[in-house]
């Protein structure tokens, strides 16, 4: 039975191809067009979780029956959890009659060759999958929900076999989603360079984690102070995000075409510490004050704890797609100054395949249930 | 058809006898106890609805025929009303083999008269019931939803005989409920006397209504100065009205037996103006500040307008069990000096007969939706 | 020494030139150049205060001495109270060797003539100002706090003269607000016609006022039915005027520059109705329900009470810059079809002569106190 | 030098007397009268601070030149600084004409002996000092702040002279806090015994710290389930509390007199888990879900970090005086069971010397900053 798999190197592969993303009028989406027809596709799931693999098999199988010349690439340690399932026969509802070639390889290489992004799972799903693609262009996402839907997952896996094919067919439309830039400083080895750039769908945030004493940061907007937080820590985050920890935080609930960034304290030792909107054009910098000398900082992007920040280390956060502001002299982060405001849209964000131009206002009311009414059942009789 | 309702006046009927409410060890309620059997219950309902009025007969029809020991009171324009609609046959669930027997007459004379409240309806409608007893001791009040369940109203009127026979047959628990008492002097007519006192079960609010400029309220704690709101207004509630207004203006969600009076402001022009848990002992004052000169201020007691106030006029606010603070040379209440804390509390605020030991915890999940969790549907196939 | 002045028709000037607005590069703001110079100013000041009325001669008188060539606009009732003040000698500080010519007339008259609108008081002195040039483009406006600093007061008058010259000289630099349209339908009368349009500098507010029910207000977001409120009410708002009621009402602080509008509901009987952010392309339309039947409901723009509305109306709240949405069936207002998104964005909104590229975090902490931290006097002796 | 200063055995000493806390009529404050004369007082200051040694030495000179009937008790690692301290001369304010006498030894004898416990540094010295008496009665505590002012702080030490008099002589007042117990039970060693207690005067929180999972605890009221957790954390507040972390959570402020327990939730992921206020009766028990496997959640009391809890753990947070309910078969805590209300309320919570009746509003308003109105100074000339 092993014989029903193949697996290949995705350098084999014919380098990926973008859709055009065309403006509608009238309209927040625009049109997800494959002037060439879509073949590379990248299927990432969830791990450990049977559901999960089961689905990805139906998945594979459908493409794989219906799509012939579509190629589907995942990831290594899934490449051998496949050839196991299908080898012990644990995949009841595969057709035994079609040999399945499946495409892996290095991440750098899959990046190379991936002309759209399925994920099957959560939210963290797709988090992770776009991570790959960290310093390139992303290719478009569709995502589909398996076990519980979000704001991130539009689509039902019970439909994705139609779902699947309008996407091929250049009928879906994608909503843009910005990301935030992360540029961590580590002042004593670095002095002042950049030193990692990561990106966030979600959110950037501080929080002292498991130390004892509040976090005090110095914030800076396009060089100018604005605040030092007394607080447990602090998020920065996309309206994307905006559902995300920032609510938990008392942050507003921001639609994702808002270009904007949004500051949210958490759990600040203040009274007046409201929750701040920011330009999408602005340059934030946040500086470890010298006061939390005893202590690190903990830094979390899109759930993902990075490596602690100490005292003296600085980040500047910016959207994706540029600041207005050149840095003064106030530590000038070096990698920032690529930043114009003119450069192609098309080319930064992330195009997530979207439902509905109203995907949005159904999902605050079905998932966050937003302004629900107190209940009361209707009964009139003894 | 028309001699089948008799109306008599309510001053035939014997004197109010109140039950002992004895309590129980381990328990948050008390035991309701009739030392003598239950006599007069005055049945109130909810106007301008004909299912209520469906409801009150049935309730009425069941009484009559399973206690005719028990006479029933209603208010005068409820007996008139009664007397058409029997009459025009209107009422098909009746048991028109028996004579009915209503008592009725000024409020003066119903309130001398009522061993038990029974209300059908919503919160309002026990509102407005209780509120009839202003000034004397309240009888116990049973409640019943009709039309929405409330935090009011524990229990479904489907079980209305099972209900009134466990409070018959002493087998009934109450919940006590504090009122705050409101204190309105007219600084200009009166000079510093007090002029009205109302009691409120739920809350007492200040708002400026229709007037453009916001209310500017000098706020006395026990004769030492607050603060001074700029603010659309400001609400003082009961633990019990901790989910009404209180709630929308961003309070916290009290348990009816904390001894405390929250002050939560309405909209208010600053960061920084969280809401207060006060003690129950404490005695608040409001003046109006001459800086409100134009302008007068709405004061709402349970949810019903009272005069307006003018800049110049103040009110003070105490628990209905008094305070332990005797009022300095800061425009003294004469009325309140009767104020101790050695007042007995069996006559004071409102017995609620309760479902059970654990209404609250139930009623905030249920009716409130508090601390939702986010929704997902789960699923896995195509 | 009623001569010494001279009141004459605004209609006698030139007509209005505006400025160019000239984008800087890594900056917030823009230039704002002269091509022609300044010519006509219109003088508006903040009524009923003597002080205000002292400074407003002061800068006039500075202006005639300075600028010759400048002709000064007043409004008509403020010529007529300055001609009383000339003449009664009422003030000592005037060069009284000058004779002093002011333009005034009818409101459309001086709306044509004037190049720059100066305003003397407070925010509210601007927002009425502004208000004069309701459907036509906007001067740049230099605003001067008299009284007390605001956000949209950058100005001291100490520095009338230096600010002044700053902008006669294109020097000075514009900060570009965005304002609000809301369209008001009357149901009964226009049977879905656009009846009335008033624009909003700061915010767009409807409120139950001095009614007992909470507003029942049906909310569509792009024809998409958002949710309704049960609350007192709720406040569309500007970025600009984040910091007024829609602070107060729990909204995020919102830098000028992003372009949205935010939602906040005011005191909404529900947990769950977070404050929204909406992007400024969006159309929100707002349906008074029927539920509402017996009650009005009432419009405050930028503070000014309107005519209340009645269930069946509607309102339509749309960025000054048009939307991308076009209305569908859903009670389309004919004249939202202009809105595209390619409109001139210079000759929309209102251009503020800014002091700094920081004025908003300058504001925040020292207007607001955002992010006060606790106090404590150091001190550590017998 | 060094024989300026003398080092004895507290064992020396006689037993601890505590004074009567006597209510005054018409106050909230209770006098604090000492049927024989204080004597052993015990100071306790801040570590690491040479700011506060040098008061400290200024303090105990005070009071053995003044007062040589009273005994200094201090905690060994301070008598071995201060000898060090004397005997380099470096406390150069020093009485050296006198020899000093301290008296120390281990805590529990410290415990056995101590009248009066005076605190010098800021609210964690007073936190730590009473901590020391966790499971006995506290002797009544006066506190100077030293460094910042704060709630529990309310003698500037500039005033100590004449303070520690008033104390001294009887003619101080007390305010009585109470505190909460917190009772940890280990599921897998003791089978549902309690295992440890510790008292908190302000908050007991539980927190995920630096994992990245949410917590999940299942909380129950009288053993009634409430809600599950679905957020960073949770914090039980006392009334002292309401004002630390509980505030920077969101919680109400609330004054020490008012007899209730705070629930605020850190960060919930729900959009409707308001704040709740709980009766200081009740007894709540929090379980950690199953559904933690992987992860140890953080308790913090009063800021100082416990052991980590695993799933399956539970805690019990009950106030001092106990509580009216009696636990069920829910996992009953059998000490908890001893709590009735009937305890002598004089030997539970902590006594604190108090300034005067208003401390608490003058309080917020002065180191919180409640209420600020937004600035703006008043100018009008050019």
């Amino acid at each position: 039975m092993a014989n029903l798999i193949d697996i290949r190197s995705v350098t084999q592969l014919g380098n990926a191809k973008f859709p055009e993303y065309v403006q509608q009028s009238h309209s927040k989406l625009h049109n997800v067009i494959w002037r060439t027809p879509l073949q590379n596709i990248y299927v990432v799931k969830k791990p450990w979780n049977y559901h999960v693999r089961d689905a990805m098999v139906q998945f594979i199988d459908h493409i794989h029956h219906h799509y012939p010349a579509v190629n589907v690439i995942v990831n290594e340690d899934v490449a051998d959890e496949l050839v196991h399932e299908f080898s012990s026969g644990g995949c009841n509802d595969l057709d035994k009659s079609t040999k399945h070639i499946l495409y892996t390889g290095k991440f750098g290489d899959i990046v190379d060759k991936t002309d759209l992004v399925v994920t099957l799972g959560g939210d963290g799903t797709i988090l992770r999958a776009v991570s790959t693609f960290s310093n390139v262009t992303v290719p478009p996402v569709l995502s589909f929900a398996l076990g519980t839907l979000g704001f991130l997952l539009p689509f039902d896996f019970k439909k994705a076999s139609d779902t699947f094919r309008m996407v091929y067919e250049s009928r879906a439309k994608a909503l843009h989603r910005n990301r935030l830039e992360c540029h961590v400083l580590d002042h004593y080895k670095h002095q002042g360079q950049v030193a990692t750039m990561v990106h966030a769908m979600n959110d950037i945030s501080l929080h002292r984690g498991s130390q004892p004493n509040l976090t005090s940061l110095d914030i800076y907007i396009d060089n100018e102070f604005l605040t030092t937080t007394t607080a447990d820590g602090i998020v920065f985050s996309t309206p994307t995000g905006s559902t995300a920890y920032s609510l938990s935080a008392g942050g507003s609930i921001t639609h994702p075409l808002v270009p904007c960034i949004l500051l949210t304290p958490i759990c600040p030792r203040s009274l007046s510490f409201r929750p701040l909107i920011l330009p999408s054009t602005c340059h934030i910098m946040i500086r470890l004050s010298e006061l939390n000398r005893n202590s690190s900082i903990e830094l979390t992007i899109d759930g993902i704890p990075q490596r602690d920040l100490l005292p003296g280390d600085s980040i500047h956060v910016v959207s994706e797609k540029g600041t207005i502001y050149v840095p003064g002299q106030h530590e000038p982060p070096t990698t920032l100054s690529r930043h114009t405001n003119t450069a192609n849209t098309n080319s930064k964000g992330i195009w997530c395949i979207a439902r509905s131009e109203h995907d949005w206002t159904k999902d605050i009311n079905e998932l966050l249930g937003f302004n629900s009414s107190f209940q009361g059942k209707k009964q009139y009789h003894m």
